[in-house]
């Protein structure tokens, strides 16, 4: 089945000239799903005309503002647009408890529903499931309770031999950002068709990266390596580093199969 | 003395494909203010190169989300550039009820300090002064309580015949958004030399712009017209007009001395 990932931000914390907060939609199945929600997202989706008629899911790995402060614009607009369908929002707890505030005070007229689900980073759980499609956390390792994303894709099948029906699983998609190099997400992610990391530094940033938990670019691509991912892509790029190829050639030198997240980008996966 | 506006934003609640929501710089007197502050603002001002140094005063002329949601990543934006300067927000006093939980929680460690002033929108007060500029509100008419900044300058002057001292003081600059098509600001702003005043709407709109109680570009220029103002700039643009063209030339048919607000120009006032 095609799958393919539009990339909306790619900066990490400070925004720079090229790069805008994290966020990114995943469809597959003909669903769609945003991964972060960083400022300007709802605006990238519109200037990208990304179509939101099937974005029924929100996934937040965690409430660093780079990755949630564009969550209230994105549900206002989608207000305006007159949507009825919900809106489901997975985080941590406290993101509804921030939110819920502003929802009543700028979106007291909303056409459609907002649910959050509350999920646990720290463990891995499924905390999503469709007919095809199912979402498991990958605990991170960062500042603050952290997970990643990763989307398993189920088919039914028919033994050609047999006649048995049975279900193939592909582990299709990985999103795991912020977090500092952990080998123990290695084993869950093990065989993923296409995995993002963060890649927030370069080698040379080596303390910088340790003190603030993130990963250098190297560090993404050992990862991809360990798990024998088919594809690698990088992004969440520190604003300390003004050209992208150096990410690129960092982490291609360990994983030849990774290409850079870039904002308006759509990557096949 | 020269002064400039730096448009980041003039869009109305919906963004496009080419408009932001409200955000600009004035740049006055070796000083900054920012003028609203929609989803996207700091973003904007990271691309353009805007300089912050000297953006000590934020005014938010109301608390609909597209003039405010992009506070929260400026606020905490400013403190990862290690900002040590306050900055002051003035704003009704709902903004700050709002904002303290997300300072709290996502910005607890800013290495500066933010003050908020709350203003009254409804009526006419003097809520900033400083040696050479002073601002007082607007009132407007739209759906919450709303206003628009004015901007006085004041320089001592001597008199070349007497050698006695005075003041001289000039309307140099007005932001009037959001808000219907109201006379009674003109005496308020009579001789301002640069109005910005909003036009969400042209004519064909006309029910619809009444009903959402803002402005068609006709209106703005006739506001500019009565208050003699020496030049209009028009912005907030609705999502249902692609071709800008179009509410300039419909101003421009009242008040010749119109130019559209457009992303990332400066405009000499």
């Amino acid at each position: 089945m095609e799958g393919k990932v539009t990339i909306l931000g790619c900066g990490s914390a400070m925004p720079t000239w090229q790069n805008s907060p994290s966020g990114q939609v995943l469809e597959l199945c003909d669903k769609s799903f945003l991964i972060d929600c960083g400022e300007g997202v709802q605006i990238a989706m519109r200037r990208l005309g990304v179509r939101t008629a099937h974005l029924y899911s929100v996934f937040i790995s965690h409430l660093h503002g780079d990755h949630c402060f564009g969550l209230i614009g994105l549900i206002s607009t989608f207000g305006m647009m007159h949507r009825t369908q919900p809106l489901h929002i997975y985080a941590h707890a406290d993101l509804e408890k921030l939110l819920r505030p502003w929802l009543e005070y700028h979106c007291a007229d909303l056409t459609y529903e907002v649910i959050f689900h509350a999920i646990n980073p720290r463990k891995k759980a499924v905390i999503y499931e469709d007919r095809t499609i199912s979402v498991e956390t990958v605990p991170l390792k960062h500042k603050v309770p952290t997970c990643g994303f990763l989307f398993y894709e189920h088919h039914r099948r028919q033994d050609a031999q047999t006649g048995e029906f049975f279900y193939e699983t592909t582990k299709r998609y990985a999103y795991c950002s912020d977090t500092m190099y952990n080998e123990r997400m290695v084993e869950q992610l093990e065989g993923v068709k296409t995995l993002y990391h963060e890649a927030t530094y370069i080698d040379e940033h080596l303390t910088r990266c340790k003190g603030t938990m993130h990963s250098t670019a190297r560090q993404a691509a050992m990862i991809a390596s360990r798990a024998q991912a088919g594809q690698l892509i990088i992004g969440h790029f520190s604003a300390r580093v003004d050209d992208h190829e150096l990410f690129l050639n960092e982490a291609q030198e360990v994983f030849a199969a990774t290409v850079l997240a870039e904002e308006g980008k759509t990557i096949s996966i």
